[in-house]
C-alpha cells in the first residue's frame, strides 16, 4: 500500500491530496457521530482527469478507495476504514445550462443548493430539496438516489438525471453526459451508477433534468383522525396532476415540534391525531385556492377531515412547512429513537401501522412509534421513540430487536427496507439476508463485471 | 442442437411448442417484408415457469434463443435466424391492477391495447400509444423502450415501469415486480432489462405505472414558417406543465397525407411550410380553450405563427391527429424512402436540418427530406423521399450513402442514431463503430456478466 500512496503523491499536483490529520478529520466522522473512520490519504482532485489518474494508480496497486461528496450520508457509505478517500468537493463547476433542452451539466462536488440556485436563476425548477441541501453534493445525491418531498410528482433522483460522467474501476472515463430525452443505443448504463453508492464508478459530473417553474405553490395543512384517512385522500387530492407534496405526521411527532421550538406554532386551535401537509403546483394564486378549497371542502363536508389551514401567503406557507422540516429534530425531545426508512405499497400503509405498532409493543412495551413522511410514495420514516422515563442507551440497545420485526413486516407486505437512505454499511447484511438469491446473484454479477478487483467502495452495499 | 430440440419437445406440454411451418411462418417475417427468418422450433409458453424451463434447456444445450412479442419491431431484432423462437403471445394475463398505487402488473404477451383498455376502465391513463398498439406487446415495448407521442410529458417506456419479472440466461427467474416508488436496495436491475432487446433476459411480466386520467385534452394544429419557429414555441407552449404532445410536420409530408387519403382533409385554407400539432392535458374544456387561446394568441400577435385551428370538439381533434398518424403511410405516395430515427438536443434541431438537408442533396440531388415527429423530445424521423421520377430501387441503393452522413451530423451535434426504434440487427454495426470504446466495453461487460454463454438473442445489439 505504501508504494501506491507514494505513487498518488507523486502523480497528483500539490493541493490535490493531503495527509494532514486536521484537514482530514471532518471527512472521517459522520455528522451524527455514528460512524468514525480512517484513511491513509485524502485526495481532492480538481478535474475528471485527476480523478481518473488517481483511480488508475489505485487500480494498479489494487488499493481500495471511497468517494465522498458532502459527507451527509446516513448509512455509513461515506466513512472510510482504511480506503483511499477521494473527496469531490473541489469539482463544483456548472459546466452548462441549456434552458431549451431543460438540462444542466454540473460537476459532482457542486452542492445541491448551488444547483437549485442556478436552476432558479434560469427560471427553472430542479425538484430535489433536502434538509442537507447546503452541504450535500450532486455526486452524493445521485450515488444514493436521494428522495425528498417531491418524489410524488417528479420521481426520485434517478428520474432527474439525463446521464453521468463516471470514472470506472480501471481509471477509464465513461461519458454519458447528454440532454437527449430519447436514446435507444444499448443498456441504460447511466442508470447503473445512480444509487450505486460509488461501488461501480465515481460520478464526476451529471446532466440534470430541469422543469418549468410552477408560478404558484398552494400549501395546506390538514388535521385528521387516522393514517388510513390520509391515504384515502391521496386519490381526490392528486386528481389533475398538480399535487406535488403529500406528507403525513402523527400527533406525537407534530406536538414534539410545535411544543418545543420557540419559533414554531400550531396553527390549529384543537389537537388532531394526524396531520397532512400538501402542496399543489399551479399557475396562479386563484387557481391554487380553488384547487385546495375544492378538494378540502369536499373532505370537510364528508367529515373525512377535522380541520384545515389553507395558506394564503408565503409566511404562512413557510410556517407550516417548517413543522414538517423539524420532524427529525423534534424527536430528540422524545429521547432515544430507533429509525427506519421503509416503503410499502401505498394502499397497505394502514396495515403496516397496525402490524408494526403491535410488534413494537411486544418487544419494548411503552415505546412510542413516530411514523411520518412521504405517504404519497408509500415511504414511512418509522421511528420508534423510547418509552417515557427509561434510560436512553438501554432503549437503543434494542435497535436490532425492533428493526428485524419491522423489516419482516415490510418484506411480508412487498415493501423495501431502504426507501431513500440507501444500504451503505448499515443495511448491507440485511440486504444480503432479505433479497432473493437471484437478485443478489445479479447484483454481484454486475459488481464483478465493472469492478473485478473490488477497489470501488468495497465494503459498501454488495 | 437436435438433442436440445428433443429435450424442449419432451419437457414442454403439448400446445406449448410447434414445428408446423404454417403456424411458424407469420412469426418469421417482418411486417414490412424487410427481414425473413428461420427457426427449428417455436415455443409458445403459457407461464413464467414454462419460459424458465425452456431457457434452462436452451442453456444446458447452449442453444441460442430469441424472444418475440407482437412481431412489430423495426430493426430486425425479432426475426430469428436459426435461434429457438420463444413467442410470449400466450402470456396475456393482467395479474393485478392497484388504483391507489397507480400500478398494473401484466404479462409480457398482453397487447398494449389491452393495457390501455384496462387502465381506462380503472379511470387511469397509461401514457404510451403507438400505431401498432393493437399488436405490439408489453414485453416488446419494454424490451425496445418504445417512445411515441407522449414522451414529452411522461418519458419513454422505461419511465413507465416500476419493475419486471424476467427469465435469466440460466433459467432462473428475477422477480422485480413491485409498485414501490422508492426502493434503494442496490443497483437498478429492473432498468437493465428495459431497452435490452431480449439480450439479457426474457421479460415475462411487468408492473406498469398508471397516471391520473386528464379530464380534457385540448388539441390544436398550427401553421408556421419553419422548423426553427416550431422549436421557439416549445418554451411558451410548455409553461404550466400541461403540454403533452408537440409534433411537427413539414409541408411535403403533410401534403402527401391530406392530398392522398380520401377521409383526411386539410383544415387550413392556405398552405404553410410547416405544421405543429399540440395537446394540452387539462381538467375542463374551458381551461383547455383558455390555455390554447392564450399561447397561440400571443404567437399570432407576434407573427410567429401563420394560422391555427383550435379543436372545439372530439371529431375535429381526431381529424387533426389523423394527419400526424398517417405521416408514415403518406410517404408511400412520394416513392421510395430512406428512413432515420434520430435525436439531437432540442435547440440544435434547426442546425440539424440545415446541415443534413445540404448533405442529402450532395449525395442524391433532388431527393426530398421529410423530417417530422417528436420535436419536443428532439426526436426527428428524418426520412428521405426519392427524387421525383427516378427509379425506386436505384434510389434505395443509396441507403448507406445517405445514412452515414446523417449519423455523422447526429454524432457531431451530440445526438443519438437510434431515438426510439432500437439497435437490433439494423444498427448493430453502426453502434459498435460510433459508440465510444468505454461505452462498448461496458455494454459488453454487462452482456458477459448476465449471459456468459451468449444464448440470449445473441445476434442483436451488442
Amino acid at each position: 500500500m505504501t508504494a501506491g500512496i507514494d505513487a498518488l503523491k507523486a502523480a497528483l499536483p500539490e493541493g490535490a491530496w493531503t495527509q494532514d490529520p486536521d484537514l482530514m478529520d471532518p471527512h472521517l466522522r459522520e455528522w451524527r457521530d455514528k460512524y468514525f473512520g480512517a484513511t491513509p490519504i485524502m485526495l481532492t482532485p480538481r478535474s475528471t482527469e485527476e480523478v481518473a489518474m488517481a483511480v488508475k494508480i489505485c487500480a494498479a496497486h489494487k488499493m481500495p478507495l471511497m468517494p465522498q461528496g458532502g459527507n451527509t450520508g446516513l448509512v455509513g457509505g461515506n466513512t472510510p476504514q482504511g480506503e483511499v478517500l477521494i473527496s469531490l468537493k473541489k469539482m463544483t463547476a456548472i459546466r452548462d445550462l441549456n434552458p431549451t433542452a431543460n438540462a444542466m451539466t454540473v460537476e459532482a462536488g457542486a452542492t445541491l443548493q448551488s444547483v437549485l440556485d442556478a436552476a432558479d436563476a434560469a427560471d427553472r425548477k430542479f425538484p430535489l430539496t433536502l434538509s442537507s441541501q447546503g452541504s450535500c453534493t450532486v455526486g452524493g445525491v445521485l450515488s444514493t438516489n436521494a428522495g425528498g418531498n417531491h418524489v410524488l410528482k417528479y420521481g426520485t433522483t434517478k428520474d432527474l438525471v439525463f446521464g453521468v460522467e463516471a470514472v470506472l474501476a480501471d481509471g477509464s472515463v465513461f461519458n454519458g453526459l447528454t440532454s437527449l430525452r430519447k436514446d435507444n443505443t444499448g443498456y441504460d448504463l447511466n442508470r447503473l451508477f445512480l444509487g450505486a453508492e460509488g461501488t461501480l464508478g465515481i460520478i464526476t459530473a451529471a446532466t440534470l433534468k430541469l422543469f418549468p417553474k410552477p408560478r404558484y405553490v398552494q400549501r395546506a395543512l390538514i388535521g385528521l383522525d387516522s393514517a388510513a384517512t390520509a391515504v384515502s385522500l391521496l386519490e381526490p387530492f392528486r386528481a389533475g396532476g398538480r399535487l406535488a407534496m403529500f406528507e403525513v405526521m402523527p400527533s406525537i411527532g407534530y406536538r414534539a415540534v410545535v411544543d418545543n421550538f420557540d419559533n414554531i406554532r400550531d396553527p390549529f386551535s384543537e389537537k388532531h391525531p394526524w396531520y397532512l401537509l400538501c402542496d399543489w403546483e399551479v399557475e396562479t394564486e386563484e387557481e391554487g385556492l380553488s384547487v385546495a378549497e375544492l378538494v378540502i371542502g369536499k373532505a370537510l363536508d364528508n367529515n373525512t377531515v377535522q380541520d384545515a389551514v389553507i395558506a394564503v401567503n408565503e409566511t404562512q406557507a413557510a410556517d407550516i412547512l417548517s413543522i414538517r422540516e423539524h420532524m427529525s429534530a423534534g424527536q430528540k425531545f422524545l429521547g432515544g429513537s430507533i429509525k427506519h426508512d421503509i416503503t410499502v405499497p401505498i394502499d397497505l400503509i394502514p396495515e403496516f401501522f397496525a402490524r408494526a405498532d403491535t410488534a413494537m409493543q411486544a418487544v419494548v412495551p411503552g415505546c412510542r412509534p413516530v411514523g411520518f413522511g412521504h405517504f404519497g410514495d408509500g415511504n414511512i420514516h418509522y421511528n420508534i421513540a423510547q418509552p417515557e422515563g427509561v434510560d436512553r442507551e438501554t432503549f437503543l440497545a434494542n435497535w436490532d430487536a425492533l428493526s428485524q420485526p419491522v423489516f419482516d413486516i415490510v418484506d411480508a407486505l412487498g415493501g423495501s427496507i431502504s426507501a431513500e437512505h440507501g444500504i451503505g454499511i448499515m443495511k448491507r447484511d440485511d440486504l444480503a439476508e432479505r433479497a432473493s438469491p437471484v437478485k443478489m446473484k445479479l447484483l454481484r454479477a454486475v459488481k464483478q463485471a465493472l469492478d473485478p478487483d473490488k477497489i470501488m467502495n468495497p465494503r459498501v452495499m454488495v
